[in-house]
């Protein structure tokens, strides 16, 4: 029954072409006549003909003397001609008018003067010579522009050239953003928003603002409208009868107790389409009321923006003239495998990075309500409806987000969390450079290298046996890659526990207390082993632990997990306790390494990592964090 | 001696670095705070940490109630569960918060309503289920992003949802451009300039102010400086003084009588770097006034824009700790061969199209004056100071002007000239396709598609013998090509003459009077074979007519020849006349028609591109041009 429900929605390009074909073109925008200096980034609306050729009258292309050609003729060297200022010959510097019949310009540096008036050359000139000829760019009535051309910094200069000071471009197509939801509170008005008020600052209208200016048209974002039916109404209809060529209703698209923006469309005008087959973007309104668009955005974060970039945007391109828009796209290969539902398009955000001769594409985590799942995003990857979804190493379109010369530039980072990585990327931007992470733990971080799916591993696996850290699980796992190591942090583990430690949390004995939740991290992580190691040391039975088979895969969602109470205690790092407020008991001091392929350790790229590492700057931002020591962070390890 | 000076010049990398090195740090731009909503495409001036977790509060992801999990323990299909609103269960919406101890979030397709306080479900729901917890997607105090970061629209949403309404950001540098030159006229008092006036509308301060903003930088554009050493030394000492971090001296970089700007920076200042080895922008000057960084650009339009990409752009991007700017680059094949002067960097603008697998790149015209060199422009190709050029065929480095995409978009037409061109371009637009076309005559379009240089031939050659176009000559050069042909238009041939006619001009006998001078088309061109039909004809001896020897390479080029004076006559079509207010005295119908390899006819832009040339709309256009007949534009021609 679901299921036919979802057979029965329009695909996203059923659902657009449905709803462009039905916009009558009289609520397009017309156009405007401008001046010049303003019209970067416009349309423009008609073919562009020049007003005055380029140029418009003979012109030095020397700085020296316009002469007549004709009179220099029998000079050369040893045989001066002699010429006359204002009588057969004028000065002239490059880019002024040549005067009269004059048709050559001879070089200053080539003039001998006899005295004030009077100088000899000792070149003959050939008619035009140092001229630049009227119209050699372009003539009178060329056309020097198509329309629906978007107006560059050097068309500025043509236009300019032509003698136009005044441009015909197409206006911007206006977009009234109505945000809806009785829980948000403005921008302006949040000054001093704390989380126990339980208000968000609304932001959905703000990032569409953004894509509207982005693709030409002018956002125009109205008050936050309560969820009330008559208020969301009363929004619809202001909004097509203001000067907007298109309305946006923003939430309140979904199927709830306060979906009014389906019944106000419905009520005051067409509902085209309600519900699409593509994810995030399901609930989709698409409509027309008093003849122009309304849009029924959703409400999650990502679904709005990919929403509106999949029907708002190709509207304001058919309304500027211009054709459907694309992104750049490039080919990757996906480095795990991503399930997807059949029926539905759906929208996969990627990290992507550059091992060798193939250009990799991570998934980010598909929830619609992350929206740093779009802004730490390289691409966007689509799965159409017939998909199961995309293989491990299967060749993927990825539509970029990035410019594609960053994803050369990136160094890909895979294996456990610290919060150093992030300091990392930011010291790298000066460089150029970036550092992308993809958090799976220490052991899927060595795996990642023998995939070739990473330039470098981050490891703090503990070989409960020598004391060692990570040499023998190389060994191990990865006894193929030939790998250096070189030394990371020294950092504290521990209990991260809730503020003023409530349950008394002091020792591992206390992980198996009845009253007592454990959150803990997925197998392979260095934090598990260091773990497992302690609780063995202590004869302490892992099955006796609550919570033991509760897994988080980064140090801030176990601390996250403590903060909201669903466990007593985590273990893990000083700084994610700290980030979140909560109290820490420490319990070992453990080593946390870079493994890096033999075969990337000369990189450019990683070289500047390894300085960056070793910079005093970079060791005292990591210390600043707290529970790090960086004496010896940087250097190689020798293998053990 | 000339040379030497060349080879004693600063490379761009160096003059580069040297002006680099020596601005100090402190004349960079601060930071400053400001609201997020107007912080699209600003950079971050330091690390963006979240000072409220996303979300901050446990919240519903779905519309339903909010109930304790515990509390549905048991439910089961026919075993339903009684839970009671305001006591056991709390109604939310997606996005809102789940109020007090309530864990987990029943969807209100689930409830079954007993009465208005009470209802029942048959869900045993887990803790957290449809329930987004506090810091799902980040934690407060995490960093959501790095410095030196260009804040994206989605961007805007990760930094509300962090609960910030304020944003530290690099100020804006603001680059003081000031216009120099006595025959120039500012835009805004330009209003009815005509070209007897002698005047030029200033425009390069224009285009450098669009691609300040472009690179981040805020421009003030000042009042035009006449060429007088006192008021551009002047104009150098306000600008630095004033609240501009960057001053730019356009143009008087040249070393003419009025070159005061190197004079003025060496007397308030030091110039670091006068000339520089590249090709446009040699005459560039890179200095230091109280402490602030003089530029003097040069004074031609196009070396006033590349210079400023080469020096202006990096200084506006260190400036705001940005790293060094490129352009996506992609590998092109070299159409022909471009000589290159050693000693010096060249920049070449290119036109480029995608012909099968291979990507081609056109050299346009290299003069720096053409500013349409760089409107038309898809690319710029590097030539470096050690090489004496480009072999045709030769793999290139392309930086590109326009997007990627729009290389796949372009139809390469190569051939004879006619208006009809830019019409058909403008015509495709809206089906996102474009046609480039250079003018190499009717047997280099020939030859182009016999290279695989192109997708579509125009021609109009006339086999003497028969009377028919095009076929004789395909078959004799191209033999190997199978090709289609579909008609172009009928079109005038005839004399272009000045206004009025002066010279009496009636038919060919009077191109070999002594007292006319005529101006030819190049060997190969329709034109040219089409004279040299009418010559034989009439008997008339081509050694006889002044001028025979002097070629153009289009209709228009003819037209402004006879425009300027250089010739009294040439032979071209109607409206190239028409363009110039020239006469025109009809000689000749001839056919000008499109040669299309078998192997592209059936590519989507190319049907596309004759579904437009047989629409009524383009015929109508072409014959508004005057001097066209279109009767079987469009149409497929049989072989002959």
């Amino acid at each position: 029954m679901r299921r036919n429900i979802y057979l029965d929605m329009k695909t996203p390009e059923e659902a657009l072409s449905l709803f462009l074909d039905r916009i009558p073109t009289s609520s397009y925008p017309g156009s405007e006549r401008i001046p010049v200096l303003n019209a970067r980034s416009r349309i423009t609306a008609a073919p562009v003909h020049a007003r005055l050729s380029s140029p418009a009258f003979h012109t030095a292309a020397m700085d020296g003397f316009a002469i007549r050609a004709h009179e220099s003729y029998g000079a050369g060297p040893g045989r001066p001609v002699k010429l006359t200022v204002a009588l057969s010959a004028w000065p002239v510097n490059t880019g002024q008018p040549v005067p009269g019949d004059a048709d050559a310009v001879i070089m200053i540096e080539h003039v001998h003067f006899l005295n004030e008036a009077e100088f000899e050359i000792e070149d003959a000139l050939v008619p035009w010579e140092n001229v630049r000829r009227v119209g050699e760019d372009f003539v009178a009535s060329e056309m020097i522009m198509p329309a629906r051309h978007e107006i560059t910094a050097y068309d500025l200069g043509a236009l300019l050239s032509a003698g136009m000071v005044d441009v015909e471009v197409v206006v911007r197509p206006v977009v009234c953003l109505v945000p809806t939801g009785s829980e948000l509170v403005d921008a302006a008005d949040a000054q001093s928003l704390e989380r126990d008020e339980y208000k968000m600052i609304e932001f959905n209208t703000v990032i569409l603002a953004g894509l509207v200016e982005k693709h030409g048209g002018r956002p125009v974002r109205r008050p936050i409208v309560r969820d009330e039916f008559d208020l969301i109404k009363d929004a619809v209809l202001e909004g097509v009868r203001s000067e907007a060529h298109v309305v946006v209703i923003n939430a309140g698209s979904s199927a709830g107790s306060e979906d009014y923006t389906a019944a106000a469309i419905r009520e005051l005008g067409e509902i085209l389409v309600h519900g699409v087959a593509m994810m995030p973007g399901k609930p989709t309104i698409l409509g027309i009321v008093e003849g122009k668009p309304v849009i029924g955005n959703p409400g999650y974060p990502v679904s709005s923006a990919l929403s509106f970039e999949v029907f708002g945007v190709p509207l304001l391109r058919i309304m500027q003239g211009l054709p459907m828009w694309a992104r750049p796209s490039i080919t990757a290969v996906m480095t795990r495998k991503i399930p997807s539902k059949l029926g539905r398009e759906e929208f996969f955000r990627v990290k992507l990075g550059r091992i060798g001769d193939r250009i990799l594409a991570a998934p980010l985590p598909r929830g619609a309500g992350s929206i740093t799942t779009l802004t730490r995003a390289d691409g966007i990857i689509r799965i159409p409806m017939r998909s199961e979804g995309i293989e491990q190493g299967a060749k993927v379109q990825v539509e970029l987000l990035k410019e594609p010369q960053s994803i050369d530039k990136t160094i890909v980072v895979i294996g456990s969390h610290d919060l150093l990585l992030d300091i990392l990327d930011d010291e790298m931007r000066p460089y150029g450079l970036f550092v992308s992470s993809s958090h799976v733990g220490s052991l899927g971080g060595l795996l990642a290298l023998k995939n070739r799916n990473a330039h470098v591993a981050t490891s703090h696996l503990l070989d409960a046996e020598t004391g060692i850290y990570n040499w023998s699980f190389v060994k191990k796992y990865i006894p193929d890659v030939k790998v250096r190591v070189f030394h990371g942090v020294m950092r504290e583990q521990g209990f991260i526990v809730p503020k003023n430690n409530p349950k008394g949390i002091k020792d591992f004995s206390d992980l198996v207390r009845d009253d007592v939740c454990f959150i803990n991290r997925q197998a392979g992580a260095g934090t598990r082993v260091l773990l497992d190691y302690y609780l063995q040391r202590h004869g302490l039975d892992p099955d006796s632990i609550r919570g033991y088979e509760l897994e988080e895969y980064t140090h801030t969602s176990v601390a996250v997990a403590v903060l909201s109470g669903v466990a007593d205690v985590g273990m893990g790092i000083l700084a994610a306790a700290e980030a979140l407020g909560l109290d820490f008991i420490p319990v070992a001091t453990e080593q946390y390494d870079l493994v890096i392929p033999e075969e990337f350790v000369d990189d450019d790229k990683i070289l500047r990592l390894l300085e960056v590492m070793g910079s005093e700057q970079f060791k005292q931002r990591v210390r600043a964090l707290g529970g790090y020591n960086t004496d010896r962070t940087g250097q190689e390890l020798k293998p053990a």
